[in-house]
Formats: C-alpha cells, structure tokens, sequence
C-alpha cells in the first residue's frame, strides 16, 4: 500500500520518537539500515519464517514495521534456540547489525541491506500451527477462514496498513476539527426507536419491562439539537445501526463522521469539508486535491452520467439524441421521452450481452447498439440509425471501430441503465485507470421532493428538515414543487458517495411548507417528531452539516476492495461474527430479566 | 470554570484562527474589546436578555463564546426591530464597536469594557418562552426538567464549558496517542453475551431469530486480540454498556479510554499514561501534574487511608493501634484482628452519630470516639482507654481538643469502615481545600485472588487474565495463594477511581495454574472463554494496558458534581432519556420480526 511510507514516517517507527522504553526493544524492525552496521539493538516480534541450511538458520522476524532477517551461524549461542523456532513463535532478538555483502543483499524488502547477528534470542512464547500462512505469501483461505481467525488475519501486512491508514485519518479529522474549534459530542447509543427509516436494533430495557430502546441510525436529530443548544460546530465519529439486509458494502453497524454547523450557509459547508480533505489526503497519503472542488448539479450528473454519484476519474458521458429520432421510424426511440448514447470500445457480442445484462438490472428494457464501421453504422440496431448517422456522429464523436451504446425511455431510467452500464464498461476495460488516483466532486442541487411514479405522491428526498433553495420555495403546494431543489450536497469519491448533507430548515414557515407539501398534518408531523418540533421553535439558528460514510472512505483511500477489510472484526454478510460467534441464544433467565421471550415463526 | 480561557486560546475564538467566513459574522462575541472600538462587526448568536429603559434597549447578545451588550437608542434604525426581541431570539446584528464610558464599564463580563451601536438587527428566528433562564441567573429548576429541555439546558455557559473541556481533552490525547505510533482502532459493538461480568444488554438478531447480540460491556478481549494480531499498539475511546442498577455516578453507558501495548512491562505502561496525563492537564487546563506520580501499594492504601482508591489531597492517616489493646480488659478490641484509629477534629455527638452511621454502612459495628482532654481522654470508650492513654497519643498524635476515632474487626472491614468514615470527614470539614487542587497517584499490588470469607472459594480480582507479579507465581495452588501479588494499577483522582488495568498473562503455563487456583477445569476454561484460548495459543506477545473512566475523569477536570453534568444527553437515574421519551413501548410487528415477544412479569 503506497500509504505506508508515510504512515511510517508520522507514526512511531523510530527510535527517537518515543518516550517508551518498549521493554528492552529498542528499534522497530524496519528502521534498522545499514548505517546501524555494528550496533547492538534488541528487535522483539513473530518468526515470519525459518530458512533451515545446514549449519546455519535465517530467521526472518516480523513486526508491525516489517520483516528483518536474524542469520544464526552454528557456533552461535542462540543456535539451539533458534532451532525451536517456528513460524508465529514470539521472539526477542538481542544482537548486532550486520551489512550484507553484495551477493547476499536484496530489494525485495527496505531491510534487505542488512542482518541480525543475535547474541541471544529469548522465545518469549510458542504458537499453535496457524490455520493460514501469514507471513506475506498469498492468501489461499476463503473469507470465512479469514474473519474466523481474525487475530491471525490482522497480522497481514495489508492489513495492519489499513487499520494505521485509519486510524491516522481519524486523528487527522480530530485534530483538524479541533483546531477550528468544533466540539466532539458523543450522542446516545440507547436512544428512541422511530418509524421512519431503516429498521431499527432495539434493546429491551429491564428497568422499563416492555419498552425498548433502539440504536441509533444517526445522530441526526441529536446533531440538529445541538446546533438548537448553541454549541455551533459539531462533530462526532458516530457508529450507525441499520438492521438491513446486507449486502457487500454494508455492515450492521457502521461509522460516520459527523458534522453540523451553526450560522452558516451551504457554500460555508462545502469550503470548511474540502479544507479538511485536503489536509487528511496531503497528510496522511501525500495526495494533493484540488481547491476548489468541482461542483455538478444532479440534474447534469444525471443526464451526462447516468448516476448521481458519477464517476470522474474517466469520461465516456452520455449523449442526448433524443432529437434525432423523434418522429423518426424507430418506434422504441422515437416514442421515448429521452433517447441516450454512450460511445464504447469495439465489444465483442458477448461484452455487449453482458453489458445487456446490466442496462436491464437497472430498469432498462434492453440495451440498443451499433458499430461504427468505414460505411456508416452496422450491427445490432444499425439500420434504425442510417438516416441519422451523420447526426448520430456529430453528436457522440463515435470513431470508426468504436461501438455506440443506446438506452431509451422515461428520462430518470433511461440515464440510470445507461450510467450503470458506463461503469460496467470502466470495470471491463480498466477505463480509470488513466485517470486521477482520486476524483473527488460535489454532487448539488439535489431535488427536494420525490414523487412516486405510481401513486402521485410526494415524499421528502434527503430528509423532511432539508432546506429548499430560497429561490424555489415559492413552488411549494403548486405543480410544480417537484422542481424544487434542496441545499443538499453529496461529496463523490471515484464513483462512491462517501458523505451527505444539507442545510437545515430553520424558518417554522418553511418547514410547515415542507410538511405540507409531503402532506404531514401538524397532527402527523408531532406524531412522528414529538419533542423535536418543540426543540426548533425554541430559538434554532440557521445550521447545516454532513455525515461522511467512513469506511468506506476508507476503503477508497486504502483501495481495498470492499467495507469488511477495512474494519478490524466486520460481520460477515449474515451478519455474524465468525470469530467470537455472534449473536448466540441466551439463558431464557436472561431474557426473562429483560422482559421478552423468543417467539419463533412456525415452521 | 477555570478551563475556559485555555480553551477559547487554543479553540476558534478569534477572527485569525478560521478559514471560514462563518455566513456574515466577524468575531465571536467575546473577542471583542476597547482596541477594536470604530470597527464594523457582524455578531450572531441568542438574546440573552433586553432590558428596555425609556427610549433605549440594552440588548444582551450571547453566542458560545460569552455575551456581549448591543446598546440600541431611540434613533437607531434598528431600534423597532430590537422592541421585538424576546429572550432566546436568534439574532444577527451588524454595528460599530463603541467603547464604554468610565461609568457604564463593568467587569461583570470580558466585554464590559465596550457595547455595540447596531446598524442593523437581523431577526433570524423567534423562540418559545423558555422553560427556564439559561441567561446566567442560578439554575432554578429540577434535573428533570434540564433533562426533558435538555437543548435548553446545554445553552448554559457550564455546560457548554465542560462539553468543550471534554472534546478538548480528546482530541489532545488524540494527537498524543497518535504521535506515539498508537492505532485507534474500532471494536466491535454487537457482539457475544457472556455469563461473566455485569448483566449485558441484548439485541435481538433479526437474520439469526432466536438468538441475541450483546452490547459490549468492555472491549477487553478485543484489545487482548489486537495484540495478539501484532498491532503493538491500540487505543480507542470505547462505548461500553452494563445494564446494573443506576447510581449518582452511573451511566447504563458509559465511555472508556481503552489502551493496550505490547512488549512491555509494568513500568512501560505507567509511564506511557503519565506522560499522556500530563500532557493533557497541561495542555488543556494549564495545571502542572508530578513527574513520576506517586506509587502506592493496595496493601499501604488500604492500611493507610482505609481505601483502595484514597483521596491524598489531605492526610488524616489511619494508625494502627491493634498491639495497644490485646490482651488488656477492652475486650471488643483485645480480640479483634485489628484496631485502627483516626484523629479528627472536635467533634459534636451529633457529628459523630453521622460518622457512626457512615462507618455502619460500610460493614463496621460501631465507631468508637474519645476526646483529647488536658487530663488524657474523655467521653464514648474513655475509660477503656484510660490505661493506655500515652501510647495512644504517641501513635496517633492526637491533640488537646480533638477527637480519635477507632474501628475494630477483621483488616479488611476495619480498615474500610474507617476509611469511608475518613471521606465523610471530608465532606463534613472540606478537608480536601486546603490540598492541591489534583492529586493522581497509582494503586499497585492489589491481591491477585479473593477469597470468599464464607465459602472459602478463590477467584479472580480483576480478571482472570491478569498477571501476576512474577516472584509470586511459586504461590500459585499453595496456602499462600491469597498473598499472590497482581501486575495490576489503578490510577485515583482526588479519590476516585479514574483508571485500571494490568499486564495480561502471556504464559501458557502460568494461565494453567491461575484457572488452577480459581477451580477452573481445561473445559470449564474452554466452556467460558471459547475461541480467546486458541488465540492466546497462537503466538501472544507479552502486553498489558488500562482503561481510563473517561466520563468520571471529565467529572474531576471540570469539577462538575456528577456524570451526568458531563455528558450531552444522559439517562437520568432510571435509565430514562426524558428528552426523546426512550424506552418506549414498539409496535408488536416489530418485535415479530426480530423473534421476541414481550413478557410481563404476573402482577
């Protein structure tokens, strides 16, 4: 992982920089070059392995710096010991740097210049065989091996970068945060269960027999009363339960940092979220972002991506040629309210089914496709495009042996099934590879109000305390409140949504507006929001805030390949702890103490 | 709070220190003084009050940072606005800064020297009548009612100060733990009920119906398995959960600082947290804490000061006078195990029926009490002590005029009796006032086994992981065992327990004869403590570690009365958040999904 040099340097991997005298070790194995040649150091860590020669032992010794390699002649006092050893055996090393000679050196590791010459090694304890190699050969066990031996899992190089990357960013954020003076505020982890939403965790209480408290989604509620306290800069890294089904990049329980800001104004928001990136990316991986961030409304992200969370770091934007065709032949294109291309490489027939397969995962009827040949078009929906072609060119800049996508239909699917597609088509050909490591932008103007297609009616997009641009609230009640944009914000890293927020409503004649307009009576709304309301006509300040998704953040920054590898114990995707073997049932007793029974469904 | 001007120096209380333009506003209120009189400011935030004199209000603006008064006369633009104003208005006033003359300055305030001559009041929000003032008057109402207004209730200038005292004290030891290569790391929140311990929290598995989550009353095997997984070095401020019966200082959840490090000794782990200590007391409240602190045995505090935690910010030592009294006539004494004395001040019967009753509590049969006289000793057990008056005085030290105090009994309840009887003491003369205002020190050598007087049974003290002192393993399944020293501490505040910790067994063998001494067979072992066997057996490293009390220790710093001052919305001590009304009852659906039904007991 590129992180690690840096890591590295801030961390404490040098003997100057701790106050500890860490027993007798007195260097992380990885610090050790050969300028230390003829010193004495005490090393301390697991056998990684041990190369047997006949009259000598090389023992490489991990720690969590790296590997060294300690050589044991056979007139050496630590001969017999060091013919116990055995991989994952803990060790303490005393002995002197030796440089290697030219024969002997190696890059394939930053220590490869030098070796131990150990005056004793103390086996500090044994291990058990363990049930997968980690000494940085390949991992050839399933995950579910991995997460059952969590403990030996972690050992792994890969791994133990990604816990310090994040934990050097989250002390990044704090200390970043801290200095402009936001107060890290730990919301309640017992707290009320509420209908909307997600399903909750709830907790039966044994001080209230019958009731229960509920984990917390987010700190939501909590963060607005904050701002409603007059603490006026907030955060927390919060841990979020959801009681989903899960799926590869979820977990039961999840960490956001959030924020909330008090007398503050969207663009207010995004400067103070962009500063913070900036510094954790220059600080903790030496990557530059720029300043400032792009900016793309969701209507343009839609229509040109596909996606509200586009992926920047390669372009293949969708055309619009809705015009082309209609009142054209082409029934399926002419009749639809939005015809879209996407320029491809040349597909084989079984890339274009595949990517078929896609377009029709994500609502589309059926992916349309054409070849660009020295002639015109040919294949697939060719010769429904020979009258446009020229068009067709202009409008897309479709290059000889180049493949053109199409998807039709009401707009919101047609630019959905062709944006997921185009990430498809990335995964296919390693499309972002040439981008920017890092591609990070600002998803804006999101709309206020969602209707359903069906039924007609209105519903809040973000959430129903969202504040409207000022511009549109004019709109609310009138048909056309569906135009109405929100000040919400997503922040998009390499096609993932790794934060969201907005600006809060804090005009009471606004928010009953936003009631109404997603038909909440007063009734209804003090139902579902109770001593909420109270709150915000109690003096509330204008505020707005985010919540960053931080695994996945995580996941991004270390480029790991999914949420699990970047939290140290993760469920598995059943949600069940592999390791410690949760959950588990429970004394009827106990369950009794706590006022409820199990009831399982008939069989 | 003394805290405060540290707080706002290194916070974001000034113009310079933030990169945000904060919507219009300037400054924060209280950065404002005569040298900036002539400059135009914008200041956001709450009336804090109006007081309206003939054709002039005096409008007092209150951000989090302090008030500052807004002088409004009758031809000010901005004066029928201002005639709107109530209590808990949000404002945004834009003005002149004007100096004060000699008669209306007040030092009453940081910006009593200056006033703002407003150009305009902009209303931003109205408010409710409050429930109650949190303009500075004395709090007038009961906690409950904070409680259910609690984002009222945290507008008051102490509660944002400790919440501030709080998030500051994070984020230094943040950057100190960070600086010192230490990985934050996050353990898991749903994991597995065990039968050990307090009584866990249950979360019933809606994917494994039946069966039940816990929440983690401590992530000690987690950050054992850390170790164990190499990571040398971890901390996190933890979320811990124990479902017990509430007291003043309790909280159904509660924060830890967690830390464990590897590959080294007890030392290593005290010193590291002195360090840590001190950097955090210094830099966040500008108190200078001692270098080492001091040391005390569980055996000398105990003999002592009658505690294993003993506040040393006064002296008023027990002394032993148990070989004054045996063999003699006084027969309560002459064969108890021990006799322990204690000089207090001149006390009143009534004073003394207290402290009786304080010593009754806490496991004694009754106080014994005399008076210094010119002539020896009067009063209570006067004449039992009569025939060693002198020997008494020179043990004791006891002067004319005051009154000695005795217990008598067993060591233990003896020394414990007089030990809460010496706290009372304290509270009933302020005792404490006079020392410093932190005293820190470090309990070693608690016993690494219990007995139980009555059965006769061994088991552990801290847990059964703990190492023992390694002169004492030879003690292990001996008469003797009781005398086992542990390699456990704990740190004492002002006589609380702050922290406690230990280094952890490493050692196959001595981990065999510490379940040997406590009558746990290979199974039982295995039955209770399941997969943490095979980890241990995988390669540990020696490591040991602590957990801090985070929310006790904030107590201490902020000198607030009680946990629940310290954090944002507590339970109160039913474990009920008034505020969001949680427990509650759920809909049975709800519970159907999750496999539980509720169970009442029978009336």
């Amino acid at each position: 992982m590129e992180a690690s040099a840096l890591l590295f340097r801030r961390g404490c991997h040098s003997e100057s920089c701790s106050i500890l005298p860490v027993m007798k070790r007195t260097h992380y194995v990885a610090d050790l070059r050969p300028q230390h040649a003829g010193q004495t150091v005490t090393l301390a860590g697991w056998v990684n392995r041990v190369r047997d020669f006949p009259g000598q032992y090389f023992v490489i010794l991990r720690d969590r710096s790296g590997i060294v390699q300690v050589t044991v002649e056979q007139d050496n006092p630590a001969y017999s010991v060091a013919g116990e050893l055995k991989a994952e055996y803990v060790v303490e090393v005393t002995g002197t740097v030796r440089e290697r000679g030219e024969a002997q050196r190696t890059d394939a590791y930053p220590t490869g210049g030098i070796e131990i010459v150990p005056s004793e090694i103390r086996l500090l304890n044994r291990a058990a065989t363990p049930a997968f190699q980690v000494d940085g050969s390949p991992i050839n066990v399933g995950e579910d091996i991995r997460l059952k031996f969590r403990y030996l899992d972690l050992r792994r190089r890969e791994m133990q970068d990604v816990l310090r990357l994040r934990s050097r960013v989250q002390a990044e954020i704090t200390r970043f945060l801290d200095g402009e003076g936001f107060v890290n505020v730990e919301t309640p982890m017992l707290t009320r269960s509420t209908p909307e939403g997600a399903r909750d965790f709830l907790v039966p209480s044994r001080l209230s027999q019958g009731e229960f408290y509920a984990l917390p989604q987010s700190p939501q509620l909590f963060k607005q009363l904050l701002m409603i306290a007059g603490l006026d800069r907030y955060f927390q890294f919060a841990r979020c339960f959801r009681d989903e089904d899960l799926r590869a990049d979820r977990q039961p329980d999840f960490t956001q940092l959030d924020m909330e800001m008090s007398f503050v104004e969207l663009d207010d928001v995004l400067e103070l979220n962009e500063a913070l990136l900036r510094h954790v990316f220059q600080a903790v991986l030496n990557v530059e972002l720029p300043s400032p961030f792009p900016r793309i409304s969701y209507r343009e992200a839609m229509d040109r991506y596909g996606s509200d969370k586009p992926d920047l770091r390669f372009e293949h934007a969708l055309s619009d040629v809705t015009a082309l065709f209609q009142g054209g032949d082409f029934k399926a294109f002419a009749e639809a309210g939005t015809v879209k291309a996407m320029v491809a490489p040349d597909l084989t027939r079984k890339q274009i089914d595949e990517l078929e397969r896609v377009a029709k995962q994500n609502g589309a009827k059926g992916l349309g496709w054409v070849k660009r040949t020295p002639e015109g078009f040919s294949g697939g929906i060719g010769k429904f495009v020979a009258g446009v072609a020229d068009a067709l060119i202009g409008a897309t800049g479709v290059q000889e042996g180049q493949t053109l996508l199409f998807s039709a239909g009401e707009w919101r699917p047609a630019v959905e099934a062709l944006g997921a597609v185009r990430n498809a088509l990335r995964d296919m050909f390693d499309l972002a590879a040439d981008g920017p490591r890092f591609h990070i932008s600002w998803v804006t103007e999101f709309p206020q109000l969602d209707q359903d297609p069906e039924t007609g009616t209105w519903t809040y997009m973000h959430h129903p305390f969202t504040a409207p641009h000022p511009d549109d609230v004019a709109l609310f009640g009138t048909p056309r409140q569906g135009e109405i944009r929100a000040q919400a914000y997503d922040l998009v890293l390499n096609g993932f949504e790794v934060g969201g927020g907005s600006i809060r409503i804090h005009d009471p004649e606004v928010q009953a507006k936003m009631f109404g307009a997603i038909g909440f009576t007063e009734a209804a709304a003090r139902e579902k929001f109770g001593f909420f309301l109270d709150a915000l006509s109690s003096g509330t300040p204008p505020h707005g805030g985010i919540a960053w998704g931080f695994d996945r953040l995580i996941m991004l920054m270390s480029g790991a390949s999914n949420i699990r590898e970047v939290i140290a114990f993760p469920k598995n995707n059943r949600g069940l702890d592999l390791m410690a073997l949760a959950p588990s049932p429970v004394d009827d007793a106990q369950l009794a103490e706590v006022g409820v029974q199990v009831r399982l469904p008939a069989e």
